[in-house]
C-alpha cells in the first residue's frame, strides 16, 4: 500500500506537468511499474495529444519494456469512448497490461461505461481509490468546466503574518519575496487572464504581464474590476502598453458612459456587468468569469486582489482554489489592507474554512493552496 | 556529514524534554553513538540534576556500553567548571571517550575556558557547529536569562489566514482547533505567567489556567494589562477562583487608586509600571517583565493577546518567540480584530521581519514557531 501510494504520487507530479496546456481536458498521470520500480513513464501534455496511459506505454516501448510484465498507475480511470483519440483501454488491452491501478474514477463517464468495469470485464486486475482524494483535487479544474460554464478560479494572495498585503495607503511592494513573485509570473504563464480590483490598478498601475527571463508566450488579458471607469488619459502601463488586452468589469450604465466609448477607442474592452441583489449592487462576476470563457477562452484566471475584490469573489462563491505566499513578517497596523475585505462577519462560525492541499517555501515565504472546505 | 546531523537532531529532541523545568539552566541534550547507531541518551531533565553528557553516560553504564568506543554527541559546549554538578569535562575525560561533537558553543564560558580546548588539549577530538543555527535557538531561553533581567517571552496567537484574532465585537471561540488549544494549555503548565490586554480580559473573561485532563500541577499567574483596573464587583472567572495569582499591570496614578486598594484587599496584586517617552504614555512593559522575574520567579511567560498587547510586546522588544496556531479560514471582515495594532506603519519596509524556527501543524492548523530575524 506504501508502495502504491509512492507510484501514484509519480504519476500526480507527472500529470501536474500538462498543468495549463490540457484544457478542456484533465491533466492525468501515469507510471509503469514492475518489481517494485518504475519503468516508464507519461502524462497527458496537451489537448489533442495522446492521453496519459499512451504515452506511459510508448515511452515503455521506447525503452524495450514489455507492459505484459508491468502494473499501470494512473491517476484517472482510463476512458473508454473515441474522443480526439482513441479510448485509452482498447491501447491498455492491446498492450496486455495485467493490472491496473487508478487514483480516482472517471466523475463523467460516458453512456458506454466506465474504462474499470470494461478493462475488468476483459481479465484485467483494477484497484481504484490509491490516493483517491489527491488525484480528484488534480482535476478540480476539470470538474468545474465540466459543471459550470466558467474558468477555473485561481485566488493567489501575498500576505503578512497578521493578514495584510499592503499598507493603509495601498502600497504592496514587496510583501512576499524574488522567488514568490517568480512563481507568479509563472502562473501568469497558463492563466489566461489576471484579474485585479481598481483599486489595485490605481495604487500599483501594474503590467499584469508574465516578465520571466526568456518568457515570449501570450500574455494574459488583464481585467480590471472596477464601478467606476478611468480616465483612458491617465499614466497607466496598461493602457499605454497592451490596451488590446484590457477589459473592465464595470456596471452596465457606466459601460454606456463617454469614458467606456473613449477607453473602447484605445482598444480596450469595456463589459457592463449585471447587478446582483445580495449584497446589493455588487457586480455579478461570475457574469464577467463566463464571458471570458465563452468570448475568449479563459480556462484558468488568476484573481490577484486587492481584499475587496478577493471577498466579493469568496461571497460569490467564485474561489476554486486560493494560493497563499506568506511573508514572514508582521505589519503590526491594524488599518492596513486585509487580505480578504467587504463583509461584516460577526462570528467565528461565519468563517469560510479551506482545505490544505499543498504546502511549501518558496525561499522563506510560506506557500499554501487551499480549496474550500466540503 | 548527514549521520552528524540527524544524531544531532536526535539530542536535540531529547534537550526539549527538559523545556521548562531546567531554568536557569539551557535545555541540553546528548546521545552516545557507535557504528552508526545511538547506543545511549542523555538531557538534562532540571535544575539541580546531572548534565546531558553524565545522564548519556550513565544510560550508557546501566545498558552495558563502554563509552571508549564512542562517540558523544551534545548540543551545547560542555562545562568545564565546578557549579552545583561537577564540570562534564571531567565526566568526559574520565569515561575515556575519544570524540565529541559539539552543536554550538558556550556562550559565556567562565575564566577558565572554554570546555572544548579543555577536551582538546586532553587528547580529545571535538568537532563543533554541527546543526549550530539549531542548537543555538535551543538555548535562546536561556540566552536571554544572562543577557537581560526578564523572562524569556513567547507570544502566542490564534488567527484566521486573514490574520484575524477575533471578530470587530472581540468574539474569538473559536478560531483554533481543538489539538491547538490542547497545546496552549501544555504551554500553561511551563510559563508561569500568562499575559493578556484588559480588552481580552474583559471579552473573554478568560480564566488563563492549564485544564489538561489530570493536570494537578502549579497553574500561571494571570498578568492583565490595562490602564484602567476593573470594578471588583464585575463577574470575573479570574477575581472569583484565584484573585490571588491575578497581577494587574497599570499606570501608577491608576496603581494608587480606590479600585487598586480594593483590588488588593481581594489578594490580587496591582503593579503600577512607569510609562515610555516613546510612543508616548505607552505602559514600560519591561519593566512587568523584570518584576515578574525578580519577584516571582518567573523564567518564561506566555502573552496570549489582544492585538493591542501583541503590538505592543513587539514594539518594545520582548518577543523571543513568536507560536501561532493558523487556522485554514477567512473571516473576511477588514474591520475584525488583527492580530497585531496599536502603530501607523507606512511602508512595507517597516514591517517586523521573523524567521520560521519550527512548522507543523495541530489537527487541521498551522503551526509556526518564529523569532526575530537577526
Amino acid at each position: 500500500m506504501h508502495e502504491d501510494c509512492a507510484f501514484m504520487d509519480q504519476a500526480i507530479r507527472l500529470a501536474e506537468q500538462g498543468r495549463g496546456r490540457t484544457a478542456p481536458n484533465p491533466c492525468v498521470g501515469a507510471v509503469l511499474t514492475r518489481g517494485g520500480e518504475v519503468v516508464a513513464e507519461g502524462w497527458h501534455t496537451a489537448c489533442g495529444q495522446p492521453h496519459a496511459e499512451v504515452e506511459a506505454l510508448r515511452d515503455a516501448q521506447a525503452k524495450g519494456v514489455d507492459p505484459r510484465g508491468c502494473t499501470l498507475y494512473v491517476t484517472l480511470e482510463p476512458c473508454n469512448h473515441q474522443g480526439k483519440t482513441p479510448p485509452c483501454t482498447r491501447a491498455i488491452l492491446e498492450a496486455g497490461v495485467p493490472e491496473v491501478v487508478v487514483g480516482c474514477a472517471d466523475p463523467n463517464p460516458t453512456v458506454a461505461g466506465g474504462g474499470a468495469d470494461f478493462l475488468r470485464g476483459r481479465g484485467v486486475t483494477v484497484r481504484m481509490g490509491v490516493r483517491e482524494q489527491e488525484c480528484r483535487d488534480l482535476i478540480a479544474d476539470f470538474l468545474v468546466w465540466q459543471t459550470t460554464a466558467r474558468p477555473y478560479s485561481i485566488l493567489k494572495l501575498a500576505t503578512t503574518l497578521d493578514g495584510k498585503i499592503a499598507t493603509r495607503d495601498g502600497q504592496a511592494a514587496w510583501i512576499s519575496g524574488e522567488a514568490s513573485r517568480r512563481e507568479v509570473h509563472r502562473l501568469r504563464t497558463w492563466c489566461q487572464a489576471v484579474i485585479v480590483g481598481g483599486g489595485t490598478f490605481r495604487a500599483d498601475n501594474p503590467s499584469l504581464t508574465c516578465r520571466l527571463p526568456g518568457y515570449d508566450g501570450p500574455q494574459p488579458l488583464a481585467v480590471i474590476v472596477s464601478r467606476s471607469l478611468p480616465d483612458p488619459a491617465q499614466d497607466s502601463n496598461l493602457l499605454s502598453t497592451r490596451p488590446d488586452q484590457i477589459i473592465f468589469w464595470t456596471t452596465e450604465a457606466q459601460s454606456r458612459s463617454i469614458r467606456a466609448t473613449r477607453l473602447t477607442e484605445l482598444g480596450v474592452t469595456v463589459w457592463g456587468l449585471p447587478c446582483l441583489k445580495t449584497p446589493a449592487e455588487t457586480l455579478d462576476l461570475n457574469a464577467g468569469l463566463q464571458l471570458l470563457r465563452k468570448d475568449r477562452g479563459c480556462h484558468y484566471t488568476l484573481t490577484e486582489g486587492g481584499g475587496h475584490l478577493a471577498g466579493s469573489m469568496q461571497r460569490q462563491g467564485l474561489v476554486d482554489e486560493l494560493r497563499i505566499f506568506q511573508a514572514m513578517k508582521v505589519l503590526g497596523d491594524e488599518e492596513a489592507r486585509s487580505a480578504f475585505a467587504g463583509r461584516k462577519a460577526l462570528s467565528m462560525q461565519d468563517c469560510w474554512e479551506f482545505r490544505l492541499v499543498e504546502q511549501g517555501f518558496f525561499e522563506t515565504d510560506l506557500y499554501l493552496r487551499l480549496r474550500a472546505k466540503e
